[in-house]
């Protein structure tokens, strides 16, 4: 009863940036925190977002996908002034110093508030990232049919 | 009255990026099937997503425009990855081996399961992209306040 | 109780992108323009859509950050074709051809027409660019969860 009540927020993570991804992990954890029902659906790069720092692809091209935009989410780059990496390290420092939680500390805190993670069954596929291949935190892996489930029923709906 | 009682999803199409296509249309037509009403309002580099492969511009710059921007949605290039149209033809590939539908072949799945596209009048007049260089599909050009009034009765919006 | 029953949108504006201000603000003004309750949170690369043309910065990766991406709104570049403030002129020079407003005359029509701007404490915090180097017309600098409360009751949500 109480559950029905519960606001609802249905976020699509399509980006595996640092940035954004840290924008998306705040909004979850803030709308957790505000006694939300939340749910995110990580598709395309967003799946970095869930992925463990671990090697990914069996075909050539799934390889070359692998090494390129390999690592878990402490690899995200900003979407802006990347630099080959020196971008992230810079962001990293400069939040580090005004005590902003870290990307993975943030997305704990929003596992930690009851936000549920999923994974878009079919980026997997292409991309030839497994289940796995991702932390043990995401739910399950579904179909897009399943995000419209949840936004059909949301109260807000967000495209990261 | 059954009309009425349609769930409703609003979409802007900001990205004419060949992966946020993908998402976009996977969204649109998953919505479509079940059974939802989806508006897609088209603007600015998603304006690709329903354009013809014919040439655009009137004035200099919107001829360089339509060089450096032509062609049809087969042009559209993923957001990482481009790498000169390498990554287009990688991620054709690995889709193609999953046997996961082409992106004008989702877009007519989302057509015939009824999604509704739309182009954004001011974009096309400022990106000099007439009606008649647009796919036969496209039901209107509209105005901004045309999405606004999506969105008020809608269930959902997405910005991609 | 005429107010209760205005319709609302809430936005999160993440990108400092010339093209995406575009949409933003045209759609804030348009659904302002039809009545609507319109909230703009400002965050990360978006704090320049509300940013005035001064110097920012403290710490050295904050001044480094101040000159790598400091400036105003008119300071925006498109996030296609940028060509190192190429694009920005062509649009700029396009858009007036087609005696369609600039980016900063849309945001004073969205002032005027009561559209509410808020800075993201947080990122204003990590880039270091304090409430008062930014334009008058800011309500407020507020947390996240500001913005969830407003998404809870919006009839629409996007994030851009």
């Amino acid at each position: 009863m109480q559950e029905e009540k519960k606001k609802k927020l249905a976020m699509v993570i399509f980006s595996g940036d640092m940035d954004k991804l840290f924008a998306a992990f705040s909004i979850a954890a803030g709308a957790a925190a505000s006694n939300m029902d939340v749910t995110m659906f990580f598709t395309f790069w967003g799946l970095r977002g869930i992925k463990a720092n671990v090697k990914t692809g069996k075909s050539l091209f799934g390889r070359m996908l692998g090494v390129m935009y390999g690592g878990d989410i402490n690899r995200a780059n900003p979407s802006k002034m990347s630099f080959g990496g020196i971008g992230r390290w810079m962001f990293k420092k400069m939040m580090k110093a005004k005590n902003v939680p870290s990307l993975p500390e943030l997305r704990q805190t929003a596992i930690d508030l009851g936000v549920k993670l999923y994974g878009c069954q079919m980026s997997m596929e292409v991309m030839e990232i497994p289940r796995e291949k991702m932390i043990d935190d995401v739910a399950e892996c579904v179909g897009v049919a399943f995000f419209i489930e949840q936004a059909q029923k949301a109260d807000a709906t967000l495209f990261i």
